[in-house]
Order: C-alpha cells, then structure tokens, then sequence
C-alpha cells in the first residue's frame, strides 16, 4: 500500500481530469471516502505534482519588480531574498537593471533558465499576455498578485477567465488573482509583499481566502508569540482552490495544524475527501465567515426551511473531523495548543491555581467547553496535603494559596499528572504576591515538556509576568490570559482526540435493491412523489409504513377502514396541498365507519374551499396506532455537501421548537447515534415519565435507510417522514412526503 | 427632591440598621424599587456616610509598614506615599523608626492624631487587638489587608468573627480581611501592595471579590492600554460588601463604568435594590464565576427543578440593568467602550472596511451580537460612490478596497455617521497596504472623537498597527484586535441603551384582597395545598380555572361530570402523589357517564398499585376544553433573590424541551413580554400553521398575577400551573400545584 497513490480506493476519478485541475468530482460516492484503508501515511504520494512548484520551486521569477521601496513589486523582490530562499531567482521589469544585486531581465523571453515559480505583480491586462510568455518559458506554476479581477465586476471576470485560459493551455497551476502570495518559513520561501519582519518559524500552517487577513494575522501573530510554517493566501481562486492545497500543506513535515480561513468552499464534495484523509493526520481548524446575507428561501419541507448553509458547513466540518472555530482569535487559541501540546486522553481536567478567584473561574469554564473537573485519586490529595501548606485546598481545583512557592507549583504538577485521573492541567498563574512568574516557569516548563499529558497556562498579567511569557513561549507552552481561553484550548486538544478516534466508515445496508428504486424515479415527472411511489420506495428501502389505502368516494373510505381496522386516519392527498394540516387535510381517530364517511365529505370540501384549483388524487385511510412518540427524519440536498439527514421532534412545530440536528449522508453509526444523543426527540427514545420507552434501534436504522436511499437515488431532492411514530417495538413512517427533481 | 435622601421613597429600612450594617432588608418590597421618582442624581446623597473614609478619608495610618522592601508591608506604605495622596500618612510598627522620610510609631495608641482610615497588614492573630487600638484612637474605617481568616477554616473564622466584634463595637467599618485594598488613581489614593506602576488613571471602576483576579487585571490592563478609577477588593467581607459599595463607587464623578467580578452575592435583594439605582446612570458589568459544583437539587416541580442559581442571577442581573459578562476578556472589552463611547440609539450597525475578508467577518459578528447589518440611505452610497473608486462596495459593508487612503476613510466615516439609517460603526483597519494605520487613525480620530453616535475600531495587527494603536488609545477609542470583538462591544452598548430606556416599575394590579389570601394560608399545614385552597387562591387573584368538582365514588363522578358536561378529564388527587401521569392518574376525554366511572374505578386501582400507601383525597372531574395551546407557568423562590416566574411549552416534557425562561417576581410588563417574546410556546400564541391564535393578553395577564400573589404571599414556596391553556378568548389553569413552606 505504501507507495500506492491514495485516491486509487476511491473508485474512477484519478487521471481523468483536465490539466489545470485532474480531480473529477460529479461522481464520487462518499461511502467510499474515509475507510480505514486508505490512510493518510501516503498522502504526500497523493499530492497533486502539478502543484510542487509552488511548495518547492527550484527556481522563482518575480514579474513586475520595482526598485521604488514604496512599491508593492519591490516588496515581493525584498522578501525574497531576505527570506533565505535556496533556489534561483529572477526578477523581471521592462526598465531592466539590476535589485539587490541581480539583473533585472527586460521580460520573460530573455529568462537564461526554465524557471518553475513565477509571482506576477503586473497591471491586470497584462497579466495573460505575461502568462502567455511565462507558459512559452516552461514556467510550471504561477502567483497572480495582481488585483482587478473577477472582485471588480464583469470585466475584471472576463480578464480572469482569460488568464485561466492561458494557463491551462500551457499546463500552468495558478494561484490567485487578487492574492499576497505565499510563505514557507522553513524551506524557506517567501512570495508576500509583507513588510518585514516574516514571522518566525513555526508550526501552523495558515490557508487564507482574504489576503487582507493573511496579512494581518501575521502581523498579529507577532504579539501573540507563534509563528507560522506556511502561509497560503488563494484569492480568487481561478485554478487553485483550499480543496487542492490541503493535502501539500499537510504533507510538510513542519506543519502539525492547519488553520482555515474560508468564505465557502469552491467543491463540497472534493473538499470533503481531502480533508476526511488531512485530518487523519494533522488537526484542522476552520473559522468559515459569511453566514449573513444569505436569507433562507422559503422551502416546501421542514427540512428544507431548517437546512440552511450554516448548517450543512458544520455538518461538513464535523464529518471531515475539521473543528469550526467561532471568532479568529479561538482559531489560533486552539491551533497552539494543538501545535505544541500532545493530546488528552480524556475530558478530566485538573486546575492547579494559586489564587480561588481564577481557580473557580477556571472551574467554570472547564465545564462551559464540555469537560470534566476531575475528581482527583486520594493518594493524589494526601500528597498535596503533605506539601502544600495546612490551608491550601487539595479537592480540584488545587488551591496552593498565595504563598505558593515554585517548588510548589513544581511538586504540585508532578502529583497531578501522575493521577490517572487527570487526563490534562489547567494551570493557573497569576504574579504570584511573594515570588516571581519566571520563578515559577522555570520550575515547571522541563515538567510540561517531559509530560505526555497536555498542559495549558493561564498565565495572567502584563509587566510582572513578561518573562516567564517568553520562557513560556520559548518552549512551546501556550499560554492564555485568562482561564476562559486556556480551558477552550484544553477543549480543542480533546475535541482532536475524539476526532482521531471516531468510526468513519458510514454505514452500507446489504440487500436494497436500488436498481428497483432509480427504475421507481426514472419514470416519474419532477415534483412531489405520488404515496404509491413513495411506499413502494420505503419498501425498497425497508422502511415500515402503517397498513393504508387510498379512496375516491366516502363509501370506499369507510369499506377500506372497515379492512384496515380502526381507529384510522383521514388524510387528503393532492399534488397541490403540501401541508395537510394547513388545509383541515387531516382527521384523526376516527372510529368507524360513519365517522370515517362523514369525514371524507368534510375534508372534500374543506380542501376546495381553501384551495378551489386543487387537484385531488384521493383521499388516504391509514391504520391509526395508538401511542408512539412523534418524530421528523428528513434529507434535504444542499448545494455544496449534497444530502444532509435531519433528525427530531416531530409534529407541527419542527420549526418552532428547533429540536432537531443534522448529518451528512450517508450515515456513520456515530453520527446517527449523535442524533439520537443530542436531541430531545432521541433523549425521549429511553422513556421519560409517562412517555415509554421506544424502539431506539429501529430509529437509528430509519434514519441510516433514509441516508442511504438519498444517495442511492440522485433525483431524490427531498424526503421527509413527519411523524415517525417510534413504538416500543418499531418505528413507522406514517406519514411521509418526497419530491425529486 | 434634590437633597432629599435616596432611600426615603422605599419605606421603612433607613436608619433602623445597625451602625454597621444600617439597611434592613427583611422586609424589603421590590414592588417599590425601580420607581421612576427614585432617580439617581440623589445617589451620592444617599452613600452610607460609614463608608466615606475608605473613598475619601484625610488620613490613613498602615499598621504592620516594612522597611524591607521584599515585605507587603513595605508596597502598601510605598505606593500610599507614591501615589500622591493628598492626605496625612500615618505609619506603625512596633520597632519604630522612620520610612519614606516619616515617622514609624511604635503603636496606634501613639498615632499624633485620630485617623480617618486604617490599613492592617499584622497577623491574623493580632488583627482583633489591633482593631481594638483602632478603635480606641478613634480610626472611622480599617481595611484589613492580613489573611489567615474565614479562607483557612474554622479557626479562621471564630478570629474574622472576633474581629467584626471590635469593628462594630466602635462603629468602624472593615473592608476585607484578605483583601489587597482599594485604589482611586483620581483621588489618589493607593492603599495595596500592588508591585508598581500603578494603572493609569480611567473611567472603569473594578469591583473584586478576589484580590489575585484584581491584581492580574490590574497587570493586565497595562498591555490592554485602558486605566482605572477605582479598584476595590472586598476579600472575605466580613462587613463591607459588593452592595455596600455600589453608591459610593457609583458616585465618583470619575467612573463611567463599573466592573464587578462577583463569586456571589451576600444579600440579593438588597443587592438588587442597590443596582437597580445605579444602573440607571452608570453602567454596570459583571462576571460571575462559580457556576459548578452547586449541583442541581431534585425538585417536585418542573420550575424548582428548572430554576438554578444561575438562572437566578441572571433573572437578578436583567432586572437590575446589569449586564452579564462570560469571560473576564468580554467584561473589559465591553467596559472600555462603554466608558468611551456615546450610546447609540439604536441597533443598526454600519461596517466599514478596505478588506472584503474582514468586512464578512463583520457582518458575522454584527449579527451574531444581535445587532443589525444595516441598510444605508440611497444618498449615502451614492456619495460613496463618488469618492470611492469604481470597484468598492457602497453597500454595507462598505468595502473601500485596498487602496483606501487616510481621507477616503474619513469621508466614508463622515457620510456614515450622517446617514439617518446608522446608529453606530464598526470600523475594520488592518495594515492598509498603501498606506499606514497612523496616517488612517490621525485622519479619522477627530470625527470619532466629535460624533454623537459611537465608532469602535477592530484595529487588526501588532507592529504595523502600534502607533495607531497609541493614537486611539490616547483619544479615548476603543480598538479590538479582531472585527468579533468590535461588533460584542458595540452589542453592549446598544444593550445599555436599551437598559436605559428600559420600563421599570413592576405592574402592582388593583383589587386584589391580599388579606384574604394570606388568610387561606394561615390556617394549612406547610406542604402541598388542596386543590380547594388553590382554587380559592386562584380565584382570589382572576385567574380562571374550568369547572370542577371532586368526586369520592365512582356514581358521585358520573353525576359531577353530567352536570359540569362532557368531555371531562379525571385526576387523582392525593397528597402522596405529585405527578400524576406517571401513576396513570389521568384520563381524559370521558365522553359519556359510563366512560366517567369505568376511569374512576381504574384509578383508584392504579394509584393503590403504584404507591400503596397513597392516601385519596379523591378524584377530581374537571371540564375538558378541547384545543388550546398547552403552557406552563410557575413560579418558584430563589434563596438571594425571591420570586422567580417561568414561563414555557407546558406539558410533561418542560424539563426536556426547555422551551423556558425566568424573570424575577413581581413582573414588569417588558419582563412579561420578553417571557413570551424569546420562548417558542410565546411566539406560537400568535398561530402557527394549524395551530390557531390563543388569547396571548389573557396569558401575560396570568404571569403578573402570578408574580404577583408571589411576593404577596411568602408563604408561597412554589406554584405551578401545567398546564395553562391558552384558547382564542382566555386562558385557563388546567392543573395547578402550590406548595407552602
């Protein structure tokens, strides 16, 4: 397996694609994403060699230079040779010349050398005539800086779309336009018109939409005492998207976190395998903006209107093992504590403090970010007793009291990471009123570093704590300034273990036949499934319907509910009446078959009074079942990550009591268990009161059944089971509404 | 009005306390606080003269000095003297000798004066006899900075106790012990043993039950480049509490804004009376840790069960005007705009940028805090069209591009801050690539400075970003390094706006006969009332119930429910049995007489089965209303601050849905509706889908009654109505449960 290129498992799309881009996507089928075999150990194999000049160039032109200091071109040349860069570099400017000591080439034709990198810094209509003549130089790949693209408007579009052109007939990867560039601080390399100086080595590697936050952030960075392994800023991705540098930028050695800013996702799906073999390895952060503006359309389903963009992104990430961060500032919290600490094997978490105050502050927050404060073993407490002073509180959190010497601190930390019941420490230090904060760093840090148990510092102050702040820094200890932070990083660490040791496989039923379900669709015009499909269809898919029959006059209706048994159900069927219940469409309880006559009539004329045009197909008698808790399952499609099963409180206020959570299909066992165990609607499966206990296991396969059939079946655009009734001994969809596109 | 004291509108509690303590809060009405003839501009007239040596006192004498500078008591008698006090300074120390050029009595009793304020650093043992001298040399107020009391144990405790003694005895107050004591960088005065240098002076007053939390922030605040006017640490609070301090530090002409991190309250209603005053002229944050370990108790009612501390405050919190901070970091972002910035008189908020990455992390935020991504005037993106270049975005998010210069931002500011439509901005500065941040911030202060609505900057970066950072710190504008921070201190602002224009007074109905309720409890034993006490209750405050009788045989409920007309619903009524549902203590929709005994009979049965020695008190037949929408109001008593109303999706799933939410009894008339506004079983009385519109005034009129026999009645423990039906023309109590203690 080795030396095999990874995306061989994944079925018939390697090789087929164009040169710019060789990954076809229309066909991938998820199920075959994320099994166990194919592991991430040869991802580096799998990376796209189109794309190595822009991670290891042997050679870089700049085109555009200026020798004016004000000059963004002056800029890029000034960086890249500051940098240290170890291959050949070329700079190219109409005037000629030389800057910093190297000729200044009059234009890309008079290059002495294949070269297999070029940054364009070069007006916007220039721009495919120059990736014209770097294409006829051999060049492999190619940074557009320059802004006055597709961000402008429709001509700037057009001016992208050619340069696009250009650069796939010559075979070029093109980064950009209207980017900064990228950073490499280890090889090293430095393509940015940044002003020095870069940050330091180090080993988040930061993939950027925005060049404006890309530069920012490293000028922030600085403050913060990290530093970067790599920076990829995309721009307006005309060729190379976030999707095709996940996998180089994993495969660096000196990268152990990847940090996401995103504005979307250019391909769900694509995206969604790369990352799902990424995060195997290295952890993944993700701060994804633009959730305003879009609006939710009005949508014919519950979850339809419930299904917004948002929730599909957090479903993806979740899925792929990628953690969404909620504010910039969180995203790089988490990513160094993920870059520097090992990870827990546990959610206990043991606060070590000199002071109640932030001990009960960090109590709190241990608990707001979902983790436990531990209960710590008697040998534990009966060794603090014995070297911490009488006072001191040796119950989680650990108060060694103001008076806490460094040994202390030291001896303290020891006993805590020696528990088996502590799986990290939250350790606090504010200036300690009788000794120093470096005093204290010093005592402890060589305990942090020897310690396969994460420890994160709250170490909290200015001037009086400053030095141990470097010390701390200098060691990769991350530091926080409150316990709030340091115990959301505490969070993340764990969060990533239980990304590593999460089933990925989703679920594959044996024996559907969905050759017998597409043959269902293809016949069928697009709109709302007729109930005979849809049963057909739930019987395919092994989804239990209750007994039912349709009727056209009163007295059928009441002949069928005689078959049927009572109590039935009345409900009126018609292509036009979407929401039943809206239109009187639906009676219950009805106990003979008087009852059921009269009803019939009723609901007839009820319906064309509310809807005069609408078209009856007839009216539903179904087998009422007595008891049951109501459910919603429903699979909608969104756009980017294709089917998503919700899950929840059924009934008519779905969308008012928001008891419902979504998964991507098809489902893993532990996402459609994270339905069940976060809701409600799933909690309420177990019993509760007088409400008694239902088939959990018939739920969870309705809902694997309903995922799978909504990738078997592409046409499927939505389905929707409102009520499932779960019984203490199955669950029904009683009833149940589908339309395919 | 204007020189009359504060507290005579709220009846009998001045001048009956102690001389340490001279508010009584027994018998404290909160109906009578929060009056709007109550205003604040009398507050400083209402401080507790007691407690005006510690803010203002003319000399201070620190008992315990050191000449060693490693020693405490060698910071507090530096900083008294660095600090600038205006005041005498007294020193004692039983060795003598002179420190910072003035003499070191050997004992109080030699002090050449009486003293106004005392500081103790001695130890612990010594502390009583200390006070004892303070006392007899006629010392007005004492911080006790020593520890080794309460904090220690028992023993500790007998000693803090033994020192309250003395301080009572002679009408001193006691600030601590184990306090780091205050400061007022105006006065100045600087009592602490804080290493220096000391902050600068500010608009933030910090209020501390912990003196490490005081200690970091005042470190911390450096870095943050805000300063103080006031910081008092309250340590054990053996006398002086957070309440007691609210006046006095409230009144400093110097304080816009107060800060308290609070693990607690001592008095909460006293405590509510007392921030409600200040809260109506300076804003009050706050942070209130130790929210775990309570453990939630097991309750027999849903809202006892629901109702935790947390809920409490912060029920106690949106009542009094404060708000509630979640992390030490948020509190003293939202402190400095706050104490920066002009309210703005709404929420529509205005972003402007020349990056389109931090403009969409903007509008992010700017929703997500609540406020509202407003739409600009047609005149104003019109202007903006003319001095932007052609690619900007004249929407909001007003997106300047990257070429912005210093005067584009000050035009885009000016044309903002005059659009009808904008009620505050968020300006975006990240390193601007063509030009600098200062060259931005010089350009630009000047119209923040002079705007009436507020501006806060996310000022993105760390070196390239320093000397605008100095430059807006200077001019008193709030920067925040990221667009997320900006937007949560622009949602406390608009939200301290609101807080302001906030209706206070509680609704008090008319004709109510209290006695007459009083009465009923008088005479009942503490526990479960009858449901002949509860329908007397119930009547005596308007509410409605449907009719009903108890029946003891199963002929007596066929006759009772002939005559009230069916359908009825039956429930056992025994003082042994809380939930009936769960004992099948239910039945519903009895059509007919038969049906009525049959269901009598089998619950009798049940019941004796589910709790055998279940004593009867009979089963109840009560008038079934068919539809409606199911509710649940209850009403239970916090410990610290009384009566708490919740209100929600009634039914037997309250503790699962927890569609629910809490405001403290007697109800304002904005309580009551927020109640129904952010809850699903409020908004839903409007209809929803089939569900059709219930009498949402009857509802809101039943939680004010409720609330209301509350605090009229203190026997009350708790009372509980599940459910409330609300139907087209009223709302009727279905199932009432009272218990009294």
């Amino acid at each position: 397996m080795g030396l095999k290129p990874v995306f061989l498992g994944l079925g018939s799309f390697v090789g087929k694609g164009s040169p710019a881009n060789n990954l076809q996507t229309a066909d991938i089928d998820l199920r075959l994403v994320g099994r166990k075999s194919i592991t991430i150990h040869c991802m580096a194999k799998a990376t796209d060699a189109s794309l190595s000049p822009f991670f290891d160039p042997q050679s870089v032109v700049v085109i555009g230079v200026s020798a004016n200091p004000d000059k963004l071109g002056y800029g890029i040349a000034r960086n890249l040779v500051n940098c240290g860069y170890k291959g050949a570099i070329h700079f190219v400017n109409p005037k000629g010349g030389t800057l910093f000591d190297l000729p200044v080439y009059t234009a890309v034709n008079q290059l002495p050398e294949a070269v297999d990198l070029a940054v364009l810094l070069v007006p916007a209509q220039v721009v495919p005539d120059t990736l014209e003549a770097c294409g006829e130089q051999g060049v492999r790949a190619v940074i557009v800086a320059s802004g006055g693209f597709r961000e402008v408007g429709a001509q700037g579009a057009r001016l992208e779309a050619a340069c696009l052109d250009v650069a796939r007939r010559y075979g070029m990867r093109l980064m950009g336009p209207n980017c900064i560039g990228l950073m490499d601080t280890h090889l090293p390399l430095d393509t940015t018109f940044l002003p020095p100086p870069a940050p330091p080595t180090g080993e988040i590697a930061f993939i950027s939409h925005s060049g404006a936050i890309c530069a920012a952030i490293v000028d922030w960075s600085r403050g913060q005492g990290f530093g970067f392994s790599r920076l990829v800023s995309l721009g307006n991705q005309a060729d190379v998207t976030e999707t095709d540098v996940l996998a180089p930028v994993a495969a660096d050695d000196h990268t152990r976190v990847l940090a996401l800013y995103l504005e979307g996702v250019s391909d769900g799906r694509r995206f969604m395998q790369m990352a799902q073999q990424v995060t195997r390895q290295k952890a993944v952060l993700a701060l994804k903006v633009g959730r305003t503006g879009g609006g939710k359309k009005a949508a014919a389903s519950h979850t339809g209107a419930l299904a917004g963009e948002e929730v599909a992104y957090d479903a993806a990430f979740r899925r792929a093992g990628i953690q969404r961060a909620q504010t910039a500032q969180e995203m790089f919290d988490w990513a160094r504590a993920l870059a520097w600490c090992p990870l827990p094997s546990g959610n206990n978490v043991a606060v070590l403090t000199n002071a109640g105050g932030p001990g009960v502050m960090a109590a709190d927050a241990v608990e707001a970010n979902g983790l436990v404060l531990t209960s710590l073993a008697e040998s534990t407490e009966e060794r603090l007793c014995e070297i911490l002073s009488a006072a001191a509180s040796v119950n989680n959190p650990v108060d060694m009291l103001a008076t806490a010497s460094p040994q202390q601190y030291a001896s303290s930390l020891r006993l805590l990471l020696n528990d088996g019941n502590v799986d990290a420490v939250l350790l606090i230090l504010p200036p300690p009123p009788m000794f120093t904060a470096i005093g204290v760093a010093r005592q402890i840090i060589p305990i942090i570093k020897a310690a396969t148990k994460p420890v994160v510092v709250a170490l909290m102050g200015d001037n009086l704590i400053q030095e141990a702040q470097d010390a701390f820094r200098g060691a990769h200890i991350p530091t926080y300034p409150f316990p709030e932070t340091g115990a959301s990083a505490l969070a993340a660490l764990a969060h990533q273990a239980n990304i590593l040791a999460q089933e990925e496989e989703p679920v594959l039923l044996e024996g559907i036949d969905i050759a017998a379900a597409r043959e269902l669709l293809t016949a069928t015009e697009p709109g709302w499934l007729s109930q005979e499909i849809i049963n057909s269809l739930l019987h395919t898919y092994g989804i239990r319907t209750p007994a039912m029959a349709l009727a056209q006059t009163a007295a059928e209706a009441g002949a069928v509910a005689s078959e049927i048994g009572f109590p039935v159900a009345l409900k009126i069927i018609s292509p036009d009446i979407v929401h039943k219940s809206d239109v009187g469409g639906i009676a219950l309880n009805l106990a003979g078959k008087a009852a059921v006559e009269q009803a019939f009539a009723q609901m007839v004329t009820r319906a064309h009074e509310a809807h005069p045009p609408a078209e009856l197909s007839g009216i539903q008698v179904q087998r009422m079942i007595p008891g049951g808790q109501e459910l919603i399952v429903g699979v909608t499609r969104d756009p980017q990550f294709g089917p998503l099963v919700m899950f929840g409180s059924g009934g008519v206020e779905v969308e008012g009591l928001q008891d419902v959570l979504f998964e991507l299909a098809p489902l893993t066992r532990a996402a459609a268990q994270r339905l069940l165990h976060e809701t409600w609607a799933g909690k309420k499966l177990a019993g509760y009161r007088s409400i008694p206990p239902a088939d959990e296991t018939a739920v969870l396969d309705i809902l694997i059944r309903l995922g799978q059939m909504a990738v078997d079946l592409p046409r499927l655009a939505e389905i929707e089971v409102n009520p499932l009734l779960a019984l203490a001994d199955r669950a029904t969809a009683v009833d149940v509404r589908a339309r395919i596109s």
